[in-house]
């Protein structure tokens, strides 16, 4: 039996998402916090591990509706944004467009679930290629479109005229997906105003990136009849119970989210002064928890800095000739630093 | 803009599906263990929040990979069972074939990724109807065939021979999953032993019923070069750091675990005995952790359990006249033997 003839074609021609782990001391790789929520897991001794989850998460969702200011019927709760692309993905089908670079998940899973993918590559400043991205909307009618702001890897905002123009003029079109990831770290507020304007708008969070990675706690906030439809295709007990009350607990210390987002923020901009400073590289200005910059010899690099315990991105395949490194501890960056000096031989 | 135009027909006529909460004091609906692992929650302090969980689900593929004696290799990891299933279709297609009444997520699942099924009904004593199934397999060329063995909501394992005979004539045609979610309750082994000479062959396993649904834990065995092929589409991070943890700790308790199982075993055949001393009730046999039983007034009875503080599954549209009820502690299963006895008037 050849299992291959058994597999669709899309399958087939698809790479497994490739996740090494890659030993080192200070880890900045992966566009998380450095700071854990330990105090979190205490409410975890009530939690009834023989017992079905919540499938409505009705606690996340109420919390999450009181802190944005957005109604529980216009949240889903997903597995991480991943499992909400999947579901967008599932309900709307393709054609998928979203510019180039940005997060490798719509690809892959637009591919994994046989839709068509249509990538459009940003402008010179990481920007959304409006005059290309509207023309291509016209022609190829993409049922979704993604948008990352801010954008992962490139770590800028898309600029909100360019995103608004599209949001409007593919309203009989597309479901637009703002993916707001990275939005804690932003200067502006994000797209959630526009929600009420706009019926054809989805905006997706995650907790991954303020310190609750570990847990797989995505949502997305849309019109309550798209929310409906996703719903049908959503596995009844997609969130684990130990998730669902770790996130509640973590989201009331709303101090201790603001204060690590804060450090996290100010931390970039030293560790952005801080790359600058340093002759051959070109930095890139974030919105994120991360910063993409251009060097001569990234490989050499990564590998230099790899020797020194310090994991970074290679963005090789992606954004060539760059690294992006994740804001780390104060201790960390100062460490991230110091060793790139000495990698660089300054 | 007029949403429904925008989904895919397949999910525009599929119902989400219901999972409603109703209040209660015994809870015997939903086929949980009525024991909490409570003990393992502690290693949940070790789970750092803010990095993203094993994506491999290491620790605990290995465990399982020490229990069952199956390579790490030949195991896939899911959030549930269900995620599983999703995997399974998205990577294979359909039609998708499964005997009635069964499983419900199989045919939610086939539809709401929008592959044909096709449901074949079982015979008189719940088993297989392995004439009308072949025929139908030879027709309709199914790419994937469910076997829940035992059987939900039957409680039944269907008989080996045809099981056996379905993954024999199908070999060069469909990949054959039997589902063994309530096989720790069974008096057979399953068909783990069947593997090394089928390639076709899946078989799906949960902690779902033996304590931990609350983690949404599934996994699979299969051959390699499946599971290679299933884990393109398998979301990076699908399982969490905390349920990872809290499963690995559980399993660990081998003594628990398998003193819980024995203890509803026994419990099983003591209510199983009740029922069948109650005038008026069809009990079905059963290998699971719950009782099929068929009564006069299914809706009254369910009614007037419900009142009385029980809540059991009514089983209307599925197995018509029957109502559904999961094995609980000793003094459960007797607060519901004499609520249901007082219910029908003995």
């Amino acid at each position: 039996m050849d299992i291959k003839k058994f597999v669709r074609p899309n399958i087939l021609s698809l790479s497994a998402y490739e996740t090494k782990e890659i030993p080192c001391k200070i880890k900045l790789d992966a566009n998380e916090s450095p700071y854990d929520f330990k105090e979190a897991l205490k409410v975890i001794k009530s939690v009834k591990t023989n017992r079905y989850p919540d499938p409505e998460a009705k606690d996340f969702k109420k919390l999450v509706s009181k802190q944005l200011g957005v109604r529980t019927e216009n949240i889903l709760q997903g597995n991480g944004s991943d499992e909400l692309i999947y579901y967008l993905i599932t309900t709307f089908g393709g054609p998928v467009l979203y510019p180039i670079p940005t997060f490798s998940m719509y690809g892959i899973i637009a591919q994994a679930i046989g839709e068509m993918k249509i990538e459009v590559p940003l402008d010179e400043e990481f920007d959304i290629d409006i005059t290309r991205i509207l023309k291509t909307a016209k022609k190829e009618k993409p049922k979704l479109i993604f948008l990352s702001s801010p954008n992962n890897p490139t770590g800028n905002c898309f600029s909100s005229e360019r995103i608004l123009k599209i949001i409007e003029s593919t309203s009989s079109l597309s479901i637009v997906v703002v993916d707001e990831a990275y939005q804690p770290f932003a200067s502006d507020k994000g797209f959630m105003p526009l929600l009420k304007d706009f019926k054809n708008l989805v905006i997706m969070r995650t907790l991954s990136k303020i310190g609750l990675a570990g847990l797989r706690m995505g949502f997305l906030i849309a019109d309550e009849k798209i929310i409906n439809e996703l719903n049908k295709v959503r596995l009844p007990f997609n969130i684990n119970s130990l998730s669902q009350a770790v996130a509640v607990e973590a989201l009331n210390n709303k101090k201790a989210l603001k204060s690590y987002i804060k450090s996290i923020i100010s931390e970039r901009e030293r560790l952005y002064n801080g790359l600058t400073e340093i002759r051959g590289i070109k930095v890139y200005p974030s919105e994120a928890n991360f910063i993409l910059f251009k060097v001569k010899e990234p490989d050499k690099l990564y590998r230099g800095l790899l020797k020194k315990g310090i994991l970074v991105r290679n963005m090789k395949g992606v954004v060539d000739g760059c690294l992006r490194v994740t804001v780390g501890t104060p201790e960390e960056n100062k460490g991230f630093l110091n060793a790139l000096k000495k990698v660089i031989g300054i």
